[in-house]
């Protein structure tokens, strides 16, 4: 599928924009996984079949597989998503960086061997580091621009002469590197002004917005900065707040409950309905 | 050991400023290789031990493990460096960049399971994403800089008031990050101009140098540009032009060969020996 025509379709068919970050930490899952070899695998399919028809995509943090040496179970996660509820893209959040020929291989682990539908990327290296990821057809590559975090302001918010840094990130992304209409950006949920900036530089270009929930970001504000004309544009992410809404066993359930609130409070705010 | 001692030790015991980076392609292996499931550990391997006593560093990239499903050949090659050529501090190119949460799990993967003894980090997100590697006592953390591919001026070259973002990184690292004296610096050998201006920043601190061979770089003016008073700091890296220095089944002695020459190449330069 292709990656932006399949978030869009996303957005109007599950009337959502709430994306559900998958990061496991088995210090947090429910009693009756410890131990199990597949715990990562069992405690993320419960959450994306609790929550698979309430989202407009999943993603997948890499980092919390590789920590643990669970990249198989990250293989037979996305699997499952795309055997058992297809038209959800996944995500997954890698935010990769490296010369050409590195890209290269970076690009075939995250769209040959896991199957992600779209990957995210560093800019910091450049056109010539990106251009690996863009070259895969329908695949969707999303840069970093402006992150949730605090230290995001570092170097992101340095003045490049006239405008910030990562103001020119959402220009280069916008007007040059996605030419094949398969690019996004990441803004942080908890910087809404900047948010409009940067939409107001990408058009209706979706962006992946971190930082609802457990890093404070404000939903409204958030969706006032950066939906598009028809009410959609953004895949608002929440992660923890989902993942752990609750630390017994009916986590599945709690966490579609958090989802059913995340998504009616996300479409609360919303101009237009999709 | 800490990464930082074992460089400055492994820059004067075997009178080395080369590092191998390990970027393991099969379409390049020789044909004795050809479908054996260990034949990216079997080539590493080879290299590693053909190499070891001429390099001060060896740098295997994990994007060409993870394009393959290989993690865990990548752990057995760190272990067999650890095991058989101690004093050989080794640095995992992975280029990671993420909030502080995740970051931790980076460096769980990088340190605990991997057992590098350095990572490179890109510096975009900021302070506090790197925080959590820096936090692991004795491991080095090597931040991206100016890269030595030609994106690498889109953004690292960019005016931020009087200076440019690559001289604030380095500003950035050498004169607040690097308080447990456990930092480094990524400068490609492409641009030897923007190493002297890395040095001039960064004090002693070490440089990881990428660029040398199959990029162009020019051993002289990189040496020249980015030596310390005492004619080190500097772990230049070396890739393809070692590794595929012959595509027959001379490959490690080829790679001996090439590995010999370019120590000589660049010591030939050097102000003073070690």
């Amino acid at each position: 599928m292709d990656f932006v025509a399949a978030l869009r379709a996303a957005w109007r068919e599950r009337d959502s924009l709430l994306c559900v970050g998958l990061d496991p930490d088995p210090a947090r899952f429910p009693a009756s996984l410890a131990g199990r070899p597949d715990a990562v695998f069992a405690f993320c399919r419960a959450i994306v079949d609790a929550t698979a028809d309430l989202v407009c995509a999943f993603k997948p943090q890499i980092a919390y597989f590789a920590a643990r040496r669970a990249e198989d179970q990250l293989e037979a996660l996305i699997a499952h998503i795309h055997a058992r509820h297809p038209g959800v893209p996944v995500i997954l959040d890698a935010k990769r960086g490296d010369i050409g020929s590195t890209a290269g291989q970076y690009a075939e682990e995250a769209f040959a061997r896991y199957r992600a539908d779209a990957v995210t990327v560093n800019p910091y290296m450049g056109r010539d580091s990106v251009e690996p990821y863009l070259a895969w057809r329908g695949k969707g590559v999303i840069l970093l621009c402006r992150t949730s975090n605090p230290g995001g302001a570092d170097l992101q918010n340095l003045d490049v002469g006239g405008e910030k840094l990562y103001e020119r990130v959402a220009r280069l992304v916008a007007t040059e590197w996605n030419s094949g209409n398969n690019c996004a950006l990441v803004v942080g949920a908890t910087f809404p002004a900047e948010i409009a900036c940067v939409r107001a530089l990408a058009g209706d270009m979706p962006l992946l917005v971190p930082g609802i929930g457990a890093q404070g970001g404000d939903i409204a504000a958030t969706v006032a900065a950066g939906q598009t004309a028809d009410g959609a544009g953004l895949a608002i992410n929440s992660s923890r707040a989902i993942l752990y809404a609750s630390a017994g066993e009916d986590f599945a359930d709690a966490a579609r409950r958090a989802a059913l609130a995340m998504r009616e409070a996300i479409n609360a705010c919303r101009a237009v309905g999709c």
